[in-house]
């Protein structure tokens, strides 16, 4: 089959290549990819700054990746072939506490990821496709969205009538303005770009901030919610942006820790931490049990997903060089129709 | 100021009466009453079977009201002259874990409620009326609505995507209906009236079931739910149908005993609840915090309430007898224009 | 190897047969059984009441043993020859939400359980035996531990200075005494003999009740508690004792439904249930995890199970009919050295 | 009376005046005051470092007092003369989410606190002493023990059979470890001090770490947990002391940021944070109701409050040195016999 491969750090080192057609073991699924999409920790990994010492061995790259079961092992159960399907990345953590060790069986790195023409997926690390959806995308699922839902629905709780603040307009975020208001929820979002802010308002935030304008964001956030400040905040800006985010927070609100765009280290507040009673969490995707949950829910609720770009198999690096441009919400690479 | 007075068992003992309009004190408001809407539980207070030893003294009935602030005591922080506020039942209750004495302090008995010209309200069990529903709609939220809520939101943690079955269309089946499919789950409703299926259809019901057609509706619940079963059920009914109930949950599914509109007591079959592992829930309404929430989310989520018909002041037994009857969604009645 | 299996319904039909050791597969153990202990699942087993549709073919009988590792499969990480080991009942309910099936995957019915001289145990769903018991000892947290601290710790979430009442002395009710007395919970115990109070006094019990002189053993409950009631009252007789549970039981409080001593119908007062806003709770076992949770915790705990009576192998029959005799905490079946 | 007054920043601006002795209001209790203590908070307030904009009155400082019950005002329910009680210092948070302005009704400033001969204390923010303790161990509670049992047990739900790490020896570290202790947790505590490790020991702690010898303490956590790290820590140091917190932290553990003894700052790792998946609190204090918890809990455990000096009223200005030099335990000032 044909697949890209990882083999060493740099975009240079993914590779085109001939690799033999894998054999499901006896609780695996062959499938075949129809469609990946990309994530912050895709480039992460290409760059060779996420786990490296799990990424030493060639692998296929991509974690997520939606496509159709072509053939099962001899004690799968829950699939057939022909059934649509969708990939979960941590594929021991099924459900309730994480395991030391997720990190060594996560898809796209160090286990073989969707970026090929088929992949095996463990029975129990699969989800079929929501029948609203197309493959492509489904395969914007498994990260983004679901980071997105563990934070709000279960580390959060969230409530209809909750207020969320977004920030940008990155695949997440795009994700967070369309899942939390889809719950209920009252979102403001915030963004450099007026004309993404107008988008973001098109797919259900209530209110929206332009940072490059108002750089004190927090005191507009406080002045929207008329002092109470917002009860979540997903925060995938790193750096100082965090002690604006805990000013911007309700008492007892929640700050979820998502990504890092602009620094590894986030210097806060101590005082306004307490202040505030903030909750901070930091979140590493979820388990099978939740990612199932959401699976049901977009079967009720009525999200589209926001798709920038469609690359085909072979332009595989420029869907790569896209993300690292950052896009407004997800890229996806066709691997087959 | 013209008010309704129950002086003692029985709808011959609601008198229409001449009071003296009550003064505020330094934590009251003075409420002009625009609506009250009927509960099962006003019945109840009429026919003398709910708490009687807290009833001994005549009092105005009805909890659920909805009116403008006239008058604010002196020490008063939270509201003002012109505010449009309603009724909190459970005055004591604000948050957390209920008091003891809850019941001796709930409005439309034993103290004085909504069916007069003005009540007095105290400022701490007052919320502001959701700007987008009307006086009539807003007074059908107290106890119908919060109750699904309470059991839904602040019991059930209910997740978008869960299933929930409905018993029934009574004023809170209909908001079971409403709040829980605007929360994105899939409502299954049950009614023995195809004419009212039809209705609680296009309010949100995705599955419907006439128990009278389909007496066994907990196999056709399994039926439509792949033999998973409901994760929420809201019981109305009471006697037997808590075992129907019981078949028809998913593992670990929430039970919330709401009413017992067929008999107090439900002879439980316990070796289906273990197998189950059930969690059956005794409700009843809840507190001030969560009930802010609820109007949060009213402002956030496209909820128009049911009435099934508005009574005028003076047609207050009417509307009695109507509920004795059954309705579909709430009955109201306008105390003022 | 010798074993007991379980060939039909009623004690008759336990013979002691010799079979082939089993192998463990590539993530499996092979454990010389040291001791087993007896719950009332296994005399409903026997007496073919318990999921017979799941019992149709001979097995071992007994699913909670203590043992030593003898033999690992080849994929085998978390165990090794020589650990001490405990069985988990529900071998495919790990965390999390159960699964539909995992009464098909239990120990000691349908799958082979411990009364035999080996037994297969899947590496995923074994624990270490605490250190600081003994094999007999530890033979007896599986289900009569475990149920106790799933549904005090695991649902209930149980805090030091809480009231808790159990009944009768029991297996799961002996447990129960000093597993929350452990906790820091004020415990409540009820017996028809003095004598069994004085015993559960000493483990911890800080009230105790004799029913047969006090019948109306809610009113001294609530007497005790000054009118409050308590927090968690572990459920193990069914029938109309639920009602009276449910008057002694505090707002909000728990009733954790474990066994059906005197009848599987349980007749609840619904208005009693609302009035007390309870949480029943049906309690089949639990998940791994938590179970691992316990073992952690007896070692910090001060808990030395109580074992009624210790039976040899041979004297298997001779237990099971202790067990219906009822006994004073657990029995033991010693099956090796 | 004679009372303390604080009357601007600095020790020198602490005075000891003659009050008036205050009336009750209906719903206020007066108390003659027996004991307070100090904790941070006293310090920073006396320092004009803690939410100076409120702190413009003069006042009598000190929030945690016990003391008896003088006289009671005309609607007072819950206390009598003589009553042995204790203070609660954020006294409109009563239970659930805080208050925006519960910081403005905080005892010891700005309001008057229990550094008096008598005190007047809001009957809902009042809790009974414990039988058990003397008034001068009750007077610890408030904030010192509170505060470790609102983060264990409020937040954390911590489970006998947990791992905490408890850094320090004042007056909540000390606290943290009875408290753990004694609800089944194991308890890791570290010092720069063997001696003060030998006494941290004697209360309960099972492990220790002389972080002086030991600086890298995180990897000793580690290697004391077989790699999976601590469940829970109490952070009071701040700084980049968090980071190796997060670096001893297990998967989804919990940081309760409770002091910022070294800086107001902490610099956070954040890729830890995510792949530790780790839940940081900020807390301050806590809710009446779960004070209530706490005082019951004390009832049933047997832990005695560890007061490393007991100073004279006249001698209040050494007990404060004495509390900027730090302690083993709390400060204690006997106000009354």
């Amino acid at each position: 089959m044909k697949a890209w491969q990882r083999q060493g750090v740099g975009l240079e080192n993914l590779k085109l290549v001939d690799l033999p057609t894998p054999e499901p073991g006896p609780k695996q699924l062959l499938v075949r990819v129809k469609a990946v999409s990309l994530n912050f920790r895709d480039k992460a990994i290409v760059d060779g700054v996420y786990l490296p010492h799990l990424m030493t061995q060639p692998f296929v790259p991509v974690s997520d990746a939606s496509g159709e079961v072509i053939k099962v092992g001899s004690e799968v159960k829950k699939f057939k072939k022909g059934d649509r399907v969708t990939s979960h990345m941590f594929t021991k953590w099924l459900d309730g506490t994480p395991n030391k060790d997720d990190g060594a069986h996560a898809l796209g790195g160090p286990k073989n990821g969707g970026l090929a023409e088929y992949m095996l997926l463990d029975e129990d690390a699969t989800v079929m496709t929501p029948a609203t959806l197309t493959d492509e995308e489904a395969s914007t699922l498994p990260i983004a969205a679901f980071t997105v839902w563990f934070s709000l629905v279960e580390y959060g709780k969230i409530k209809a009538g909750d207020t969320v603040l977004v920030q940008g307009t990155g695949g997440v975020s795009v994700y967070a303005v369309q899942i939390a208001s889809a719950l209920g929820a009252k979102v403001i979002a915030t963004s450099s770009s007026n004309e993404k802010l107008e988008r973001v308002k098109a797919l259900g935030a209530k209110e929206v901030i332009n940072y490059a304008e108002t750089p004190d964001w927090e005191k507009e956030v406080l002045k929207i919610t008329e002092g109470k400040g917002v009860n979540h905040i997903l925060e995938v800006v790193g750096g100082q942006s965090i002690n604006r985010s805990i000013e911007a927070l309700a008492l007892q609100g929640h700050i979820y820790i998502i990504g890092f765009l602009e620094s590894m280290m986030a210097e806060v507040n101590v005082f306004s931490l307490l202040a505030k009673q903030a909750h901070i969490q930091g979140i590493n995707v979820g388990h099978r049990r939740a990612f199932e949950d959401m699976i049901r829910a977009f079967d009720e609720l009525d999200i589209r997903p926001v798709i920038d770009t469609v690359y085909s198999f072979d332009e595989a690096l420029d869907a790569y060089k896209h993300l690292y441009k950052g896009a407004f919400g997800k890229i996806v690479i066709k691997v087959s129709e």
